[in-house]
């Protein structure tokens, strides 16, 4: 949705926090196992301090997307980026540790996890779907990096047994952070001093908190999941419970339920006119165009159309359905409407139902008779399956053929062709 | 819902998820316990093996509903099994362990299980009623048969005790599981080396999770439970709230609440015209009829009435309510409205309510009169207790004896008579 | 809301409720225990088995209300009875277990709970206030009673220990069962053969399902317990929004909110207008009455009208609010309204706001001079407080002057006595 | 929200919520401890005292707020105060537990929380925003008081160990009560009386409560947190659902999700029309101007205006919004609109659309010769980025023109200016 969002940058991006993340993996471990020893690590510090470096200069030319309009001037964003980021990169880029051979110094390492959290703030806001599961591995990859801290801070407290290695310790650190945090509490691992004691309790309270928020967001997850289908459930059993009362049968019963799953699985239940009223004019006129102009162009009759007046149509076509065996319109009926066949199939029938005249599909008109002389349809229409059809009102027609005079002489024509084709 | 699904396909399904539900209880016991020695079990996987293979025949045939239209054509079913399942199920029949010897090729079969998985999410789609119940039972389901593999999985970490039977040493890995699983965490069984710390992390991961999913859905299964009741007790207590701030007398305010608790009672809050008027026009017709046709046959008025009447009289009829010891009309009063008793009874009262005429109910009419000669009411019409009327306006009327003449005067000659026998 | 539901139905309901439940507590403790030595226990089983055996003697002639009608025909009652709860009933009252020597037929006796659960659905049905509360209430006593039975099972696997007395066995056991229902699961107490761990398992599992019923349950009240607010919150959160984003002052804002609060704390956010538009004509009727009589009484104006004339104005009257400092009319302009102060003081001022002629509050009343000439207001209307107003429109006042010849007249002398004194 | 909550007093009831908060915290230590040797106790408890005594006077004379109306009268305020809180800051105040030398009295002390409890009740119902939060806090504090208060009855009945001091074995009660409440259960600290198995299930089962009141606030806080969001998300789902299955071009999709991220980003989807339609006249008008003024002002066209003509412009002008690349108007149309831009650009282009006459940016307006003359707008109007206009119809134009003469000439000559400058 960002127009800076390329895929360079992600990549950038995602580089950036995969290094904070190991900074703040490593860090709490030095300083309390001091694991720093190993030269792979002194190594891949180094490419961090240069990494970081790196950032601080991208940034300072990076455009930004403000308000809808991305902003490429450079003064603008070195202002905009010195005022927000810049002394919190500068903190966690500069090496105080080595500089000043202090370990603790490291620390400040970890504000640059304040860019991770403001990087995922970001792609959560420039997500559509699946709020609650980005949100929720957001949240595992926060709660994992507690818990790895609260286990250093344990291992820091306990200090590391005579007889046990430093990743044994570790993990029993660990173990018994999850053990506290998931509110199991097997009661291997208990605090022995007052100090631990304390660190304990803070670490269960974290727990309920942790646990509220899990359970919470998987029941939002659970109920914004099929809150569609939810609704769709909800309106079929209130038709049910009315159905049921009025003790209507159960074959007419099972009729209307067909209808609305037809509705349900094909579009969801959502009416096609409530989307396009909501959009602006321009916008509604392309949508229109693009959903119907398909099968307008399969329809012979409107093949020498000007492109004006095809959008004309379209914006004026209505959706309408017909469930399987209904009749579309009736010989002798005085007809005020044309249809175009969207999807679905129909049958051209005499007044008694009984001859066949024609099957009628995809892309196929009729009614259009009716619509020129006011005189009473020739023949009946019956759906043969689910069918969406739309309409085109007599008026709306009418005002159609009065502004494309050339048109309406042309429509004039194939309906003449087709009423002596019948007879 | 589906066509396919008809009895001996489900209970085909029923049996594949079944022995499916075997081969995932059995073959982790045997790569752990070895408990294939038995000759039952070896017999039971022969069948599976002949099962499996004949599920794999039928599926080439099965009729599939796409969209809501069948499907026979093998051809295309081939292809579509082909595409799909085909590879799942054969590497899911096939007994590669006796074939090549290897036990662990065992697991192969459970393949099987995305088999059932499909068939779940197929019933869970089709299905419209208790969906929160299904979803738990088949979380039940999956959680159950991984309680039992994390059981088998502790078992290949400890190994059997000397001293137990390969039963109790399962039974105290799944009572470890449970009491991890539902974080009781007793601490009677713990994990004493670093894998087993970090298997029992994992399991304490899942029990959170698992938690989160149970909790969520029981808050969503109790929050749908009553959601009509929810609504009908919030509307309620917008009233009352209402009532009391104006301090409207308890006894009007009682009256108002039986109002609203019949409503309740007798159609859940839900109105005949809105459920009507979200129908398809064919639809519409057939409701109104099976509705009100009865009743309208009751009426000796329209006895002689052709079924293209009833249907449009049936159309326009719009249900009203009146509450006990209210008046439908008054003596005196310009009418511009006939009554049909769907459910109630009236009392024909003189106009200073004293002299009782008569008593209609069930299946009565009454208020023709004054629709036909605009004169007004002779007499009050009294609710006795809670009635559903249905009243037909007069333009309606008018209309509908405009389209049909016979009856138009058969109308007016039963109207004449009563009118003559009142006076 | 139910007819049988008088005082001393309930309290012998309560009577019933209150002996199953020392049933439910007794029996099982009497099997693991053997509680009935005691001579108070004998004692209060007789008095039980006569309180059962009198209600379904009284069952047989207690009226019921099916679908808002009262049923007090004996056969009727009777022929439901038995066809019901008899055969429960009657397994409850006879003492087998005396009558047979065999002690587990107490058992036979907790029969009388489906009877419990029955008068706990049916309260609960009936009541339309605090559902969820009255929820979890029952839920309390069903687990209380879980609790009880899971703890004697726990006895009767585990057997009295040597040292310890009946209660204390007793209370380790509830103490064990609770431990793990809660799942805290101390560990002080653990099951030691294969049955107790089955047992156990099966307990925890009961433990989750409870916390998810618990959650959910109390999430659902947390949710509905301020729906009301919640949705007042919303509406001002969007509000607030909108105003921020525009920039509007600080002091204009108050001002909105302020208006909104004050729309809250009276009348909840609720419409007086929607609310009657609800009611059916009768009601609607009585109510608007009952709200606006009062004050139309107040009314020098209206004291001479017939009760018709008042109820044709009290339907027609159309509730507004005016804000402090917001002038309800202005000198000069032609007024189409005249409005009677339901709650609130007005200043009748000059056309320049300066001169104050007189103040007017609860019900008084004022425009009706402009309504009866058309010609200009001759002094503006500002309302010192929050001011709600009840306007009466102008076509509306000349329909029902039209319907009340005496009336109008009436009203003619009172507007030109008023003009005179103040000219 | 409340007059009397002026900053004083919002001191003073923050620090009688403090020093009740220290009383509640130590005369449970003093009871199971006898902390009150120490001194500064001493001197802290008699500085409450005093307190509470300040308090008391205070509250005789502090003005109210009832029903939107401060009440200042002292003798209603203090009928008020005896009514309600006298007696009980009397108990809280009085130093019992000194006049009769008997300790447990100072519990009488506590009934000063009451008072705590109403004013956090009071703090929440007079805050709009984060009432989720609030609600945590205060829950917060009653817990941790909760905790404190199940220490020390652990403590009393445990007695303190013999090698312990005070402060680590109230360390260790507060230990035992939280790991108990989280349901971690360690099982380092069990019950071994029948007493404390008692307490412990107690405090177990408050700890279920407790977990099911944190997550249903939790689930309630994160429900509330994004339901903007939420609500703009489903309609997103819902639209692109719709888009997808009628298979719209992807780019065609892109632009009408950008136009609903605008749409969102820019007023959160409200729309101004239906916030302005809720409020009453004056403010709907003072909204208006304030939000209209600004930009009415920049036209030169509108600067000899009277503010009166300004209202009535403002109340009239309706918000549109444009997609970029869209025509506002066309060249050759017949124009029934004029168009202030409050926020974005606009081209003035040719009837082709190649040549561009103009730029026209926030507080330009355009349109409005063809409202005066009926004649085809000269050029078309092309918007370059996603532009915010008020537009105003043709029909309001001329009524306001109507009212305005003078206004009216001005309008004309300017239009004749600007024809004549761009022929």
């Amino acid at each position: 949705m960002q127009h800076e969002e390329t895929i360079p940058y992600l990549i950038w991006d995602l580089l950036i926090t995969l290094s904070a993340t190991l900074v703040a993996l490593f860090i709490p471990l030095e300083l309390v196992l001091g694991v720093y020893e190993h030269p792979a690590l002194v190594y891949a510090d180094g490419m961090i301090t240069l990494l970081f470096f790196a950032d601080i200069f991208l940034n300072f030319r990076r455009p930004l997307t403000i308000k809808r309009r991305v902003i490429r001037n450079p003064r603008v964003l070195a202002r905009h980026y010195l005022k927000r980021w810049f002394i919190i990169d500068l903190l966690a880029a500069i090496p105080f540790s080595l500089l000043f051979e202090i370990t603790p110094l490291l620390l400040l390492r970890l504000s640059k996890l304040a860019r991770v959290m403001h990087l995922m703030h970001q792609w959560r806001q420039s997500k559509v779907h699946s709020l609650a599961i980005i949100r929720l591995v957001s949240f595992i990859f926060w709660l994992g990096l507690t818990a790895h801290w609260l286990a250093c801070g344990w291992l820091a407290l306990r200090g590391i047994p005579a007889n046990a290695t430093r990743s044994t310790s570790y993990l029993g650190a660990l173990y018994w952070c999850v053990t506290t945090l998931t509110t199991v509490g097997y009661g291997d691992v208990t605090p022995s001093t007052p100090v631990e004691m304390v660190y304990t309790m803070l670490v269960m309270i974290l727990g309920v908190a942790v646990y509220g928020y899990v359970i919470g967001n998987v029941a939002n997850l659970l109920t914004n999941l099929d809150l569609a289908k939810a609704h769709y459930l909800a309106n079929m059993e209130r038709i049910s419970t009315f159905l049921n009362y009025r003790h209507v049968p159960l074959t007419l019963q099972r009729r209307v339920y067909d209808y609305y799953a037809y509705l349900w699985e094909n579009r969801l239940g959502y009416d096609e006119s409530s989307v396009l009223a909501e959009l602006p004019t321009s916008l509604r006129t392309e949508v229109s165009l693009v959903l119907k102009r398909d099968f307008i162009h399969k329809v012979p009759f409107f093949q020498g159309a000007s492109q004006d007046l095809i959008r004309d149509i379209a914006l004026e076509l209505q959706p309408v359905i017909f469930i399987p065996r209904d009749y579309v319109c009736r010989a002798g009926e005085i007809g005020h409407q044309m249809y175009f066949i969207s999807h679905g199939t129909v049958e051209v029938v005499s007044a008694d139902g009984e001859t066949i005249y024609a099957t009628l599909t995809d892309g196929d008109f009729f009614g259009e008779i009716a619509l020129l002389h006011s005189q009473p349809r020739t023949a009946s229409i019956r759906a043969l399956d689910y069918c969406d059809l739309y309409a085109l009102n007599k008026e709306t027609f009418e005002r159609v053929l009065g502004h494309y005079p050339d048109f309406a002489k042309h429509v004039h024509e194939m309906a003449q062709k087709r009423r002596e084709s019948r007879q």
